[in-house]
């Protein structure tokens, strides 16, 4: 058995192939198949309005709590394709369903790639029908075949006491860029009904996946899924459950920050001093969007009249000339104005922590991790249709 | 008398010289008096509540609707600098304003440069006082001396009937990038009121300095003057007034566009098939601070899925299965499905224009100027303090 990745809980196969969707020849389809006892589910979704034909499929198929199978392609998003997209979307849905023995609406499907081109039907048939045999204990196999502008794949795992749960990950950004998708299946041998997958699932979405920001752009792709088969038998209390969805979910977003499109640096912005913490949400969502400031810590620049320029734009309470900052725990501006030494901060390392106090009295208080905006993310996104 | 500039119009004059702010030795002071007989003003400021200390001041200078003069440096923004910004600024429109025999408060003040250094006052003060005794027709030369990271100057001219409108501007942002700070300089020789200009001008920055968006990024600085010497002895109408201050604004505008900090593309979004201008306007400024899309338009890739991942986050009324999207009036996208060809749209001119309908029975419509996102213009600002 797996040591990590989505195959490690027990009562979890997989399958990974090169169905020839991908002009680079890499494996490009994957299936994750809960083999039971138990079917429960939770999933999160995009919150972009224009969605994906599998999407809209995966938001269906997971209103009663339960999904035996999530069949995954990358290289095309099957976005924007008219009822075509949703036609190719469900025949996908039913093939794999038929050969697994189990109804189309208890299979998720995601896709990730380019949007605004039909699904290959051809190979997607053929590469369905090869995956059901292959299915065994392929979780790496899996979290590969999802990969579109990742380096690295991205898996983890996480023990509970008598149970497991493990997870794949693919993409760069907070529910994000539109040709890097970001899909996530997190698997647990626990015995959890729907409600408290749900539970788990939201609670940990909203402070990782949700607050994870390469550029504010928001893909028509992004799913999260969350499966459990029960077959360890243990039913871990909902605060265990809660903290190990956290730490898988923390895990996976970590690495996606670190395998960011054109990343440098990994730029970690918390934002206090204000009066809720969707105002600090607010505030530190503005300054992780802001290109001068992503420049800057691309240049290892400490170059804080940035930071108090972004801040001034955000949606929260604040006192303009009281408002602090921070790079990596060292002083920079305090009262709105430049600390002693504050131009010879060091930022040349790979991580860098920004902290801002908008000066307010108050509880509010966010983290958003982002990156650097550098020459290679350009380079990445400007190529023809990359 | 110039044929183009701030001192076209009659009764006004300028100077500029070198203070010595800048590192590169490029003239770096200006002022522009206006020598009457009225001296009827307007101005609108940034909306950052982060706002430089020159901002401040000119706010309360223009509170009575008469200005005299305005005195510009550039490579210094004045702000946060605390209670010392804040006396410099002082210091510098009470020198110049008993120089020139006014009150201190007849005298706008504008600054644009590196946030949190201080003014170093020892130039400045020299500079003031080798100001006056310059002054005369020097409008380009005075244009000159606002610049930081533009690489030409900016100026207009707009004729009337019997009376002229001129202008300078510098900067490359939506009110705009902290390091590139827009400020505006108009002047006419006609007779108006301040409530006239005011008018007229905050109807013509609405839709050309308010709706040009580079990177979505503030500055604590923006800054638009209009000031009328009343010379011609010719009182147009409010109609009059605001076509003219529109086009000279619109001139400045699509001269900061062209200039944009790195800038490959001059891209016009205009969004329509939603219930309101406003929303219009929300969904035309989240595409244009799209960084995918942006990418794209740097590689002249028509990935019209970008946009539409783009626009289905923006808080505007859209029916996601009806958006069309045309870029140099060819559809790409009709009703959320590509159209035929349109991956072999070519967009490889350096104007781009994008139509995007978001299918909505409704008569809002908004348009945003915008630009590519280059290597350039991580280059610019990526550099130490640039």
């Amino acid at each position: 058995m797996s040591t990590t990745g989505i195959t490690a809980p027990a009562g979890f196969t997989a399958a990974a192939l090169t169905a020839g969707i991908k002009p680079s020849g890499n494996p490009d389809m994957a299936v994750v198949v809960n083999n039971g006892p138990e079917f429960n589910a939770a999933a999160v979704f995009t919150r972009n309005r224009v969605v994906a034909s599998p999407v809209k499929l995966s938001r269906k198929a997971i209103e009663d709590g339960q999904i035996h199978a999530v069949i995954f392609n990358a290289g095309n998003a099957n976005a924007c394709n008219g009822s075509q997209g949703d036609k190719d979307a469900a025949e996908t849905q039913q093939r794999i369903a038929d050969l697994l023995g189990v109804q189309p609406t208890d299979v998720g499907v995601c896709s990730t790639g380019l949007i605004g081109e039909l699904l290959p039907m051809d190979k997607i048939r053929a590469g369905v029908d090869k995956l059901v045999p292959a299915l065994g204990d392929n979780g790496s196999a899996a979290a590969e075949a999802i990969m579109t502008t990742d380096l690295v794949k991205k898996e983890t795992l996480v023990k509970g006491a008598g149970w497991t749960l493990g997870g794949m990950g693919k993409g760069v950004g907070m529910m994000s860029p539109s040709l890097a998708t970001m899909l996530v299946c997190l698997t647990t041998d626990a015995s959890a009904t729907p409600e408290m997958l749900d539970t788990a699932l939201r609670a940990a979405s909203k402070v990782t996946f949700d607050t994870l920001d390469i550029d504010g752009s928001t893909s028509t792709n992004d799913t999260v899924f969350l499966l459990a088969s029960g077959a360890s038998g243990v039913t871990p209390s909902q605060e265990e459950l809660n903290a190990a969805v956290l730490e898988a979910s923390e895990d996976i977003a970590r690495q996606m920050q670190a395998d960011a499109e054109g990343v440098t640096k990994r730029v970690v912005v918390t934002v206090e001093g204000t009066s809720t913490d969707e105002q600090a949400l607010n505030a530190a969502r503005t300054l992780a969007r802001d290109n001068l400031f992503k420049c800057a810590m691309f240049g290892s620049d400490p170059n804080w009249g940035r930071v108090l320029a972004a801040v001034g734009m955000a949606d929260a309470d604040m006192d303009p000339d009281h408002i602090s900052v921070y790079f990596n725990d060292q002083p920079v501006c305090i009262d709105t104005t430049g600390a002693p030494g504050a131009r010879e901060v060091d930022l040349s390392g790979p991580d860098i922590d920004v902290l801002v106090n908008l000066g307010v009295e108050g509880p509010g208080r966010a983290t958003v991790r982002t990156t650097d905006l550098s020459h290679d993310y350009v380079h990445i996104n400007s190529a023809y249709s990359s």
